[in-house]
């Protein structure tokens, strides 16, 4: 993999952070988040602008560009990619590490006296914006936002806005109507005392109105808003989609409704508009509820006074606790899920070791077997195929360049998934294809060990995910290892691989509490940069438990692993196990 | 314990809340923290407000009286003591119950529209002002500074701010002199490009001028403040405590100094005046350092322009690691009191079976014989000498009237500590002199295997310490039990019994990272309400560990017990334990 030249596009971009074409008054820095006007991980081409100036490609990572530097803030899983695909331009900031400065810090830094930094107010998050601009007016800055994306003014090969179309979701799949859904969140404003609510994200969207899109990919998602009062419902979409008459006989678009059911589709531009006619019709003690990760533009739309900012939404709580109708589905795509891997690995057994098999042919065939499975749609996340030292490269993703060939000799990390129309899957398995080293034993049992210590943990109702991160690392401390990435996230169900409120990671503190019916992930790992990597990953579901005394009534917890893949035992140092691992 | 009667006096203060000799405009709430100007967690008699108004004494509790409710916010430890000691027109609100609104909330759905909200701007930190202010006025109602403390108003026997004579530390005890400490304080000034740094909290100011004090019980602090400059040091502080020849020999008062160790003396009453003609002299991009949890009268005494505030003072976390002499006095501390709890227990054993021996006898006893240790200087805290039911009072204190007779047939639980002037000690025990029941012992042994988890745990350096909190409650949770208290508290060194920026809590997030050196306490609980109360905790060191690994060269950290005193065989079921433990 050989880094992205960025000179002649830097020098591009420093241009346009000065020209009255696109800026008030020049910008002496310009922000370039990952994320999308959804505030969405994984985002269509359109929206690689991060990427397209640094040539960084992870899911997560911040750019910032100066007259003077080029710096790009990432997490541990990307430490080593990150520095991989950019060049000597770009100064790599790891998060996570302690002498490593906030965007903040090292923006005043930087920057001369009075300086202005620039942002697209649909990019940032409302809560970010807040932060950042408040540490920099404080130090005399201003962060200024700049309607129309530098990048943008510079990309000149950019994609179009993907404009898929729709699947729709009958009740077998979704366990309740579209309907019951916007009735239930109607409650939960009427609760809080809200007159609207603004659907920002687009896993939030699909799963309210029982639709899925391929707008990105991964994702079953396409992009839209939507603004629900008490008597209306207004989804904001592009393109033709609304003429599918599958589409219009799910939405009842052509029924005679009672009005609050009635859904008005809008163009997707006009959200900006429609929020500030609403915005202006409020009366004083009327509220909009959004969330505080919407963006700074869609935030503004409405005036301060009239927000109701919460981190979680309701939609985000309610979609995280799946019901009985969602967790069956759950299970048939894990049962599915596992017969494609074991023909994968059944397959792998006999052909690696003829020496003909990459990172990519493994990652199209486990591709393959899943395809022939019922309900496939696509892969839930970009396969990380990876052998010896591409497996300590956390989130790595086989590319011709850094594709190696499986062999006898190194541990392979496979953590693939795929969407089902019946549910969405994640699973990570190491294996060796030759005899491991009493060392890549040694650390495989250490991670097993903490995988099984948060499997088997059991808590009392109400305990945030957060809470167990430590229960994964204990077998490793005791050694002194460790990994640098949270022990596991949310699930969707047939939606996003990761989604909140919950997950399991020591750095969240405001992770929603862990109730029956959520599924995360449960990934420890261990990484040796050079040398190979380690994770075993199970999606579990989150269950009552038997306990002895059961928390004075409070109720009691734990999990239960869909994921049915064999773990290699010949990775196993089985003396390391206690008698109940 | 019978409640403390409040009509008259909740009447007395709904006069002056209205009164134009006190306010300016009535307030139709005021808010009663348990905080002196120092936002000390021990207070002097003059400074117990809260439970004067309300009679609930524990250590921790907000009271908010309004015309027409009086209520007080407390936390897990003190749900049933705050239940005894209030009368009917008090409402409990517990803290961390999912139902239990936040100040700001129930003052939001009680209050008419535009009400003012008053407080003792001395008392109420900066920070929580801040929080309280910012709900307040978004939903109508103003937080306003009531100069003249409303309660003192009403309490007509209120005692005087005690002004004892001080104790010098040399150098055996602290390892390094206060002038080493104000050169290392200037050297982290200017890293941080400050000027000058406000010290508020007592100990503090004890720590960083080797000197000690008696005006607060339990804790050797005395009432001071210090404004250090690059080239200043002022100590406001009262009483003929500086006439002392020991102390003006100490701080080198009549010595020809560098200008910059020249401790200029003044009122205690003068800080806000003095801190008032520095902000007034500073210009632009010079900085006053404060603790964001400074007074908001200390901090608003500082344009906001000019206000450099941190969570944790540089002087909080030099304080916190401590430095071979202290730690060898911390030790030489640890031998002592684990003497005396040793000469107590042999008595208790002795002497419990005759049916003499009350909860306040047992803990006199205690102090009888700490007192006989060398260097002893008082108790360090209230002694918790809890038999049967009041076992699981979490905080409680015996008195004459909840007193009960420590007897064969109940547990006995005994929380206790002392000052040394060689160090600080706090220790938990509980025992049982006749047959503890299995069940009693099956708490007992998950109790051990908790405390055992969090005192022999290996973790990474850098490693904060909430993150080992679930380790003292995992072997609980497998059974369905828990405790509603966290597992440890940083310790002073013959200084505060609690003290921050570490600690072992699921409830904080923002503590600082272990280090070598810090010291903490190590306690988990189980505590079954009307029957009995668990604890077992000893105070703990940081220290190297040694792993087969070493985390890469970031260094591997684990704890060393100082805690010396036994713990009854008695009460393990030796069958629940592995062989490890």
């Amino acid at each position: 993999m050989s880094p992205k030249i960025t000179t002649e596009l830097l020098k591009q971009l420093r241009q346009v952070m000065k020209s009255p074409k696109y800026v008030q008054e020049p910008v002496q820095a310009y922000i370039v988040p990952s994320g999308d006007a959804h505030q969405s991980e994984y985002i269509a081409p359109c929206d690689c602008r991060r990427a397209f100036i640094s040539g960084f490609d992870g899911s997560a990572g911040t750019a910032i560009v100066t007259e003077q530097h080029a710096a790009m803030w990432t997490d541990g899983r990307y430490f080593l990619q990150a520095a991989h695909q950019m060049d000597n331009n770009w100064t790599l900031m790891k998060m996570g590490l302690k002498d490593t400065p906030t965007q903040e810090d090292w923006l005043v830094s930087v920057l001369p006296e009075g300086s202005k930094v620039g942002v697209d107010p649909f990019i940032i998050p409302a809560d970010q914006w807040k932060r950042m601009s408040k540490a920099l007016r404080s130090a005399g800055h201003d962060l200024v936002p700049v309607k129309e994306n530098l990048i943008d003014t510079i990309w000149s090969d950019c994609p179009q806005r993907p404009c898929k179309p729709l699947i729709t979701l009958d009740l077998s799949y979704t366990g309740v109507s579209w309907r019951d859904k916007i009735t239930a969140l109607r409650s939960k404003m009427a609760e809080r005392k809200v007159l609207w609510f603004v659907v920002t994200a687009l896993d939030e969207v699909a799963w309210l109105f029982n639709l899925r899109g391929s707008d990105v990919e991964y994702n079953p998602v396409f992009f839209a808003y939507a603004v629900i009062g008490m008597n209306t419902i207004r989804l904001f979409i592009d393109g033709d989609r609304m003429m599918d008459p599958a589409v219009r006989e799910h939405l009842q678009l052509d029924s005679t409704l009672e009005p609050e059911f009635k859904i008005q589709v809008m163009p997707y531009g006009s959200i900006l508009s429609e929020l500030q006619a609403v915005g202006a019709g409020l009366s004083p003690k009327e509220k909009v509820w959004l969330s505080d990760k919407a963006s700074y533009a869609v935030t503004e739309a409405i005036p301060k006074a009239y927000r109701y900012l919460t981190p979680y939404t309701p939609i985000c709580i309610a979609k995280a606790v799946k019901n009985a109708s969602e967790t069956a589905g759950m299970r048939r795509a894990h049962i599915k899920d596992a017969v494609a891997l074991c023909e994968l690995f059944n397959w792998l057994e006999k052909e690696v070791p003829k020496g003909t098999v990459t990172e990519i042919i493994a990652a199209d065939k486990a591709e393959e077997f899943r395809s022939q499975q019922k309900d496939f749609v696509e892969l839930s996340f970009a396969t990380i195929s990876s052998t010896g030292p591409n497996g300590a490269i956390i989130h790595y993703k086989p590319v011709p360049e850094t594709n190696r060939t499986l062999s006898v000799n190194e541990i392979y990390l496979l953590d693939s998934g795929a969407q089902y129309k019946d549910g969405t899957t994640d699973v990570t398995r190491t294996m060796h294809f030759g005899t491991p080293s009493v060392y890549e034993k040694e650390c495989f049992t250490y991670v097993l060990k903490g995988h099984i210590a948060v499997s088997a943990a059991i808590f009392p109702n109400g305990t945030k995910g957060h809470l167990l991160d430590s229960f994964a690392r204990s077998a490793l401390w005791d050694c002194g290892l460790d990994y640098l990435h949270g022990t596991g996230h949310g699930v969707g169900s047939f939606l996003n691989v990761h989604e909140g409120p919950c997950g399991i990671s020591y750095k969240t503190f405001a992770d929603e509490p862990l109730e029956a019916g959520m599924i995360v992930s449960d990934e420890p790992g261990y990484y040796e940069d050079g040398s190979f990597g380690i994770r075993i990953e199970n999606v579990v579901l989150v269950i009552p438990a038997e306990t002895k005394y059961n928390f004075k009534n409070r109720g009691s917890l734990t999990f239960e692993p869909l994921t049915l893949v064999p773990i290699q035992t010949k990775m196993i140092d089985v003396n390391l196990l206690t008698q109940k691992e």
